[in-house]
């Protein structure tokens, strides 16, 4: 059994999600959302999203993460942005023992709804449809979450590949 | 006194400066580069920028920081690594309880040399002349140089504003 923390990484909104996964069953454990001030300065928000995303890593010990990768933003200063804010979460990944596997936004699509064109109304609809006890999820948490089920079913791919 | 930190962030190359600044008074402490390898993933690149900033940190103990701030770079796939980078030196600078300041490249060349618009060369040739104990320093551990002292002008400009 895996116990896989997904990440939707933002610098305002960081989505989080954990769950337990044993071949095709998931079990949904946890997720949430670390909001940071746009007034606050840029060290104090990473800062921010490393001590509450330790916070969760300790509360729910996940053996494995992942993180969605960052599509080439067509605004220089969003890529930026997000550059820190993706950078936060990974290190604070890492630090604690976790080197998160990355996906595109296409990839985690393709793995929910079954196609990288899915709108995020159509990944809700599914996520609510494989986790319903996740219940009413805010958006970054639901992506966060979409994150942890395609890492969760890429690797139960592998180790059928494996053991076949 | 002050024990400054000076950081030029990248993700292939990461220069650090460490001296000890008293009004204009300044020491050379230590200075080096961080290399990681462009074919090692993200996750390992930034833990290993962590790791070694934090093993600085703990040799030299710094009770200040600087770091350069991020121009808007016109490659939004660099503006992303930049980002990165930057964000696993300043997130370990507060891990280790030290808060950079951020200023310009303009800034930094100003203080420096007089002038927002000097090269390369100008800058190196004054820093050989204002920190000769430095000796010959990569070109990355000499742009951290120049941060640190940046820093330290500013700092210390503040504080006979605050004397006065």
């Amino acid at each position: 059994m895996a116990r896989v923390i997904g990440i939707d990484p933002g610098l305002q909104h960081t989505g989080w999600a954990v769950i337990d996964s044993q071949g095709s069953s998931i079990k949904f454990l946890g997720a949430g959302v670390i909001h940071t001030l746009p007034g606050n300065s840029l060290p104090s928000r990473l800062l921010q999203i490393h001590n509450e995303l330790a916070k969760v890593i300790v509360q729910y010990c996940p053996n494995d993460a992942a993180i969605e990768d960052t599509y080439i933003n067509k605004n220089y200063a969003s890529s930026l942005k997000l550059g820190h804010a993706r950078a936060a979460s990974i290190l604070t990944l890492c630090i604690n023992g976790l080197i998160p596997a990355e996906y595109p936004a296409k990839v985690i699509k393709r793995a929910i709804v079954g196609s990288g064109k899915a709108d995020k109304t159509q990944v809700a609809y599914m996520l609510k449809f494989l986790v319903p006890l996740a219940g009413e999820l805010a958006s970054d948490a639901s992506d966060a979450l979409a994150v942890a089920i395609c890492h969760s079913n890429y690797t139960s791919a592998d180790q059928n590949r494996i053991a076949s």
